[in-house]
């Protein structure tokens, strides 16, 4: 029996949007974006599509039109009431209110700003311009929106069974992922996929698959809107737009020194607990720790975001050893291109020396490597990043100077300011 | 946006129906039927289910209960006018009006006998018992609904992701086996799983697979209901009940050796073109062919249903040039256990010598090995067969020893009668 209503208004719909919801985004962006609103709610920035894999033709694969119509589609989202009550009356990491009444009315009568899109040779130069606290919250629907619209283009031509052996056999992929990580004691793993996903019902899926495979040791998702529809944990905490933006608009080099550590000094006045996680690698984890201020090695943890994730682990460790403090109590978030492999090294060489928690992105909710005729639909590295704060450019050095980031001057200035050495290079996949 | 009446229905069903319909069954049972119901309306039998596979202790798995409700509701089943239109409308192998008024005429008012179950140890007996044109007609369903009943007392447990994943897996499967027979030119190949099928939705998947897969080459399916709603081929001709029941109604030995030859006889007064096919191991391939009248080498071809299929057909092409017949303008349809590498196998060896056809079954509609502990849903060997008519034992000796049935002094005067010597035993898995 076909419910005829249901079909009829679903061709009622001229396009088949990607996002639906001002939360279809990831956790950290609102409590950055929070944080941003309070602090810095007129400082103009700029976000900027980077494709660090050029062999990938966004704009041969990707319509124009269809693009414009998805991001002009997200300019005519706002909250819902359902959704704000979500946030306002939501327990975050056991924290009542975590979203105050001033920052929830301003969400409230949000819509995204403009886009500008061009069409570059094979890519699309993509940007957005504005207040901070605005513009800020287009990152993660720009990306998501570029992924599913080149999976679209893929999967135009096939046939219908052929799409659901597809998803059969990415399921089954899935599948196998957390049978062996079911193996693993003690595991602590979140959904961190939302930007570089499939598309939105795939990563849906994903979540699911991971509550009922890893029960307990699965601790949410970074999608706020999956969380609220799924009612599991919303998770994150900070990025590096924080402190690359602090540094873009310190004035001087001992303003800039000081900037990553302004940010999380900011960032201490407004939350506790799991929220208090370092995130050091922005302009070098081995001179961020070493010149961190005590306090901050009162923090709960760290995040492993760059370079080899062992040896970010071992430097915190050290650090925290260094600095009077327990080890066993600090939590390791390693969020960085994580697949099952390194999830099973890293668990098997940390567990027990600190607390481990992983934040599973791409190759959790976009792992089609190898499905598809080419591998056409491999995930690949599309970022969406400040690079401009009140007309001056910022800069991101990162443990792995593959993903750094600005004018080449400014990072020559950076790296002398950090103090930052020799850095290892590593590929960078997704 | 759920439809609440489609919800509110489906649950106002007692049970969830495994056999909905009288013409979810195979195509052949009907054409068999109707030539049954005008030349022996009368004939009393007896069929019974056999388990051949004796590990696998169907009474422990299956509830009696369930079974019962299964069975009631098969019985309560009558064609309907849908289903009889398109039986009466329909052209199968271009032939139209198959079947006859009369006939139709008894099959819509028809409703299946009653049937006999008891719990003997570990297994069923389960026996229908009457005119054999409606017995017949309970050996489908039957198998069907024990095949399916069994499938899920394994899913029972299984959580939803998981239970998606099976069947991801089991997609998967599917769909690499169909990549590798698209490979095969001019292949040519059925579905024929419906009585061990994993389940009815799961053969309608199989189904609709290899139609998007195999296109043309697909030729159809046994399923009369899903050839129906699918609208592809039905597909079929005729089986060993006929011989063996000619054969137990034999007065003498005389006219035991000539019964195959009347059924068949019998069969051409009905049929012709692809219908006029010979199933010739009912008691052994080589002595059936060498004793055949002439007219049967004018037939379409042969069905290789047990016994190496590379020798039943390499018998049958040495006959066909000894009866001055062109093999490459004869059809040998191989139906028996087949796998893809079996049929490649095949394929590779008789293309071009003569038209060859796969009636694949099993391990099509239901190749679940491994993907469950204890390869709990693995198929299994379990038939329905006639094994009396009007007081008389039947007897099966096929070119397989170890499918060999009825009392074994019969069996050894049938075997003295055709004349079989050693036969290789082979295993029988589905």
């Amino acid at each position: 029996m076909n419910d005829i209503a249901t079909r009829v208004w679903n061709h009622k719909w001229k396009i088949d949007p990607i996002v639906r919801s001002l939360i279809d985004t990831d956790f950290y962006k609102l409590l950055m974006c929070q944080s941003v609103f309070r602090k810095h709610p007129t400082t103009q920035v700029r976000f900027s599509l980077i494709n660090r894999s050029i062999h990938v033709p966004l704009a041969h694969l990707i319509d124009e039109g269809e693009l414009r119509e998805q991001l002009d589609h997200v300019r005519t989202l706002s909250l819902t009431r359902g959704e704000s009550t979500w946030l306002r009356g939501n327990t975050f990491y056991g924290k009542r209110q975590m979203f105050r009444p001033d920052f929830m009315e301003w969400f409230e009568n949000l819509r995204l700003p403009e886009y500008h899109l061009e069409r570059v040779g094979e890519q699309y130069e993509l940007t957005f311009e504005g207040p901070w606290p605005e513009v800020m919250l287009w990152e993660i629907p720009a990306l998501a929106i570029l992924m599913e619209l080149r999976s679209r283009a893929v999967l135009r031509d096939m046939g219908r069974f052929e799409l659901q052996v597809l998803y059969a056999r990415a399921m089954t992929r899935v599948w196998e992922k957390v049978e062996r990580l079911r193996a693993l004691e003690d595991l602590r793993l979140a959904d961190f996929g939302t930007r570089r996903r499939h598309s939105f019902l795939w990563q849906d899926w994903c979540v699911q698959a991971l509550r009922e495979g890893l029960g307990d040791n699965f601790a949410g998702t970074s999608n706020c809107l999956i969380a609220k529809n799924r009612d599991v944990e919303a998770i994150g905490t900070n990025a590096h737009e924080l402190p690359m933006i602090y540094a873009a608009l310190a004035d001087g080099d001992a303003a800039l020194a000081r900037a990553p550590y302004d940010v999380l000094a900011d960032w201490q006045e407004e939350h506790e607990g799991n929220l208090r996680i370092i995130l050091p690698d922005t302009y070098g984890t081995e001179g961020f720790l070493e010149n961190a201020p005590d306090w901050l090695a009162g923090w709960t943890g760290i995040r492993v975001d760059s370079g080899d994730p062992a040896t970010g682990a071992e430097t915190a460790i050290r650090w925290w050893k260094e600095r009077g403090e327990n080890p066993t109590e600090k939590l390791v978030i390693f969020s960085d291109g994580l697949d099952v492999d390194k999830i099973e090294e890293l668990h098997r060489q940390f567990q027990g020396r600190v607390r481990v928690s992983f934040g599973w992105g791409t190759l959790l909710t976009n792992d089609f490597r190898g499905l598809v005729a080419d591998d056409a639909l491999a995930p690949f590295s599309l970022v969406c990043k400040a690079v401009e704060a009140d007309g001056r450019p910022t800069v991101k050095l990162s443990d792995n100077p593959r993903k750094a980031m600005g004018p080449k001057a400014e990072i020559a200035r950076y790296k002398r300011v950090f103090d930052v050495g020799d850095q290892d290079a590593m590929e960078v996949v997704v």
